[in-house]
């Protein structure tokens, strides 16, 4: 039987990515009480980094924007393998910290974030909504466009 | 009745400001247990970024400090909204991160971010003290000077 | 009677550092329950920051990941002092946040970054293993060539 928020992707036409693995000597997430922090995440789809490029320099506020989603959907991965696979047991998504890379004249961040806020929020409601930081950096682990951390908290 | 911090702001002059609204699909504080996670706030005075501009490029010390401490006036807004109204109820700041929008010759991060540190400290005593991170960024949304986050505790 | 993880040190060579003090008005470190959340750690060693440079102008990875080992070396000296001394009651290595002072061509963030991870996995085995973000940034204090943040698990 598929869960609430299973029901919701299917509605969505989101499937959920197979959650990718780190590419270093560390792990996803890690869970500690009800809190799961997720690592990291790049917008790799199909095993290799989707978006690359920085915002101001030749990265499209569209393009940033896809390359936020695709973050949150491999957030949502590894969210999925932190619940046991069942997602309605993420209580709600506490934090997403979001990284563009982009030139220093660049001030459109929470326009690229929000492709992520946004996502996370048709997705899971108001239990998507969450805090969150939107901030420039001059690049990211192999050119990626954005990198996203996330916070949630199990039910 | 007003209570022990309110005494302490009065004492200091200094007035909580109204929360800020997020600006994007987030919410700008999400509690987890005893744990506030207070969104990045940016330097947001009477509804407009007061503070922009880049360190090692136009924004001098003293301006960068001024956003620094227009964040944590931000941050303990979003904190009295959390707490219920009561400032008392906030057993210890945790964490501050702050960015600060440099140039890449920039070094002096912890100057600036002491413009929100040195406040938190006069404004809740030694429950102020916190750990911290001050790291150098491109750019931040709306060309703000500063970003900071926050973790608090909830008595 | 030295400790499991003092006992594995001692295999690995590895002196815990004298924890470095918070350079402002700040701490190295607040526990808040089971969680401790370090301070962003810079590479210090007898006293000053040992590595500085940007990776992309100067500085090599080889630089850059003794730079993130010095910086783990910093936040195994707070958990230390967290812990009371005692480094077997560190349940678990939670999460890495790594800064790394670099160019926009950069892309090799997460080389630099496993100069921490790895090291922390050789320390606490898979206690050790952590979630992880790694992003670039323009500069960090004292033109630091790395910053790692740490949140970590009491048993």
């Amino acid at each position: 039987m598929a869960g609430k928020i299973e029901a919701r992707l299917a509605e969505l036409g989101i499937v959920v990515p197979t959650p990718p693995t780190a590419v270093a000597n560390y792990i996803p997430f890690v869970t500690v009480g009800r809190l799961v922090f997720v690592a990291g995440q790049v917008p790799f789809v199909d095993g290799r980094i989707a978006f690359s490029g920085k915002c101001g320099a030749g990265a499209s506020i569209e393009h940033a924007v896809a390359s936020a989603r695709a973050c949150l959907l491999n957030i949502l991965a590894q969210l999925k393998a932190a619940a046991g696979g069942d997602l309605d047991r993420i209580a709600r998504l506490v934090q997403l910290r979001g990284y563009v890379a982009c030139t220093p004249d660049f001030t459109d961040h929470p326009k690229v974030i929000n492709g992520a806020s946004d996502l996370a929020v048709q997705i899971f409601g108001d239990a998507g909504r969450h805090a969150r930081a939107a901030v420039g950096v001059p690049s990211l682990p192999g050119d990626s466009t954005t990198e996203i951390e996330a916070v949630a908290e199990l039910a």
